[in-house]
């Protein structure tokens, strides 16, 4: 699929405004591979669908959640963090997309996990500082960017179990194994 | 072992101050014994030794981490982590103290856990909030030590994780799995 018939087929199933935080994160996802060396094509797909399946209804994402191989304890978790997942299937199911990196780093984008490749530290971090954003401390972390992709995602991750503890939300797990494993990849053993 | 045998024992292996330390957290666990309706013998034992093998050398504990069934990824994290698990285990093998409530108090009174018992939240509150402690926050803390021990507890994991941030630590998982156990105790469910 190319970028117009990705962009027209995201277009038909996300309101205007979600649709162009899609594409404000495409870009910047671009640029980000540009400097990191990351595959383009791979990167475009996975950031125009990252937010493919986040106008689905609560029920509809449960139902995904319940009768497929994702995660269950994502039902214990905020729903805001179902599209992700959710989204990495039905780009397959729907589109036809299959590639097992676009929709890992569209599985992971919302939470992080353990071990994230290039592609999915880069859409991690092209979700967080896409130019529409506006928040306290964004600007250190989109200054980071351009230097260090890993510490960029690690600061995200310290940010998001911050924000999360500030409205005493529970964390889901992956986010925690981010935390730890960026943490230990930016400062080395801690023993 | 009575209250001045275990003393006894304890000072001989413990430097003043941490011993100290050690009188405060039993004095403060009784008397949250006494108000949350906890064991007050289990208590006092849990609390005079939760500190029992924290001056044994680095090499030592992890030797004990490595040769029995504690698990193993304590020692990919901080080593002031490892006294609590050992210590679990040192005070039956050399003080005859087989009491699996007891243990387990000791066991988890740094890093929390999930679904902490009574007694274990009693030993974990206490060791945070005991009178020779002074740190920005801990006010809060003791105050609610008065109301509700597990929203007591909750603040303590929520501290904690923020402490271990602000200096770029990792963060043991069970820290994690309290907090969000305790986020949905004192919450209620949360999608």
């Amino acid at each position: 699929m190319n970028r117009n018939d990705a962009l027209e087929v995201l277009e038909a199933h996300l309101p205007k405004k979600r649709y162009d935080h899609s594409i404000r994160v495409t870009n910047t996802a671009i640029q980000l591979a540009g400097r990191y060396g990351v595959a383009k094509e791979q990167t475009e797909m996975a950031a125009i669908f990252h937010d493919y399946a986040k106008f689905r209804s609560k029920d509809e994402l449960k139902r995904w959640i319940t009768h497929t191989h994702l995660p269950k304890d994502l039902l214990f978790y905020h729903h805001q963090l179902w599209h992700g997942p959710v989204g990495a299937i039905l780009i397959e199911r729907e589109q036809g997309i299959k590639d097992p990196a676009i929709q890992a780093a569209i599985h992971c984008h919302t939470t992080g996990k353990k071990d994230m490749s290039p592609l999915e530290l880069i859409l991690y971090v092209a979700d967080y500082i896409e130019p529409g954003r506006s928040f306290p401390g964004l600007d250190e972390v989109r200054e980071m960017a351009n230097k260090d992709l890993v510490k960029t995602a690690w600061m995200i991750s310290r940010n998001t179990i911050h924000y999360l503890m500030e409205k005493n939300q529970p964390i889901y797990p992956d986010t925690f194994h981010a935390y730890n494993d960026l943490t230990k990849k930016i400062s080395g053993g801690n023993s």
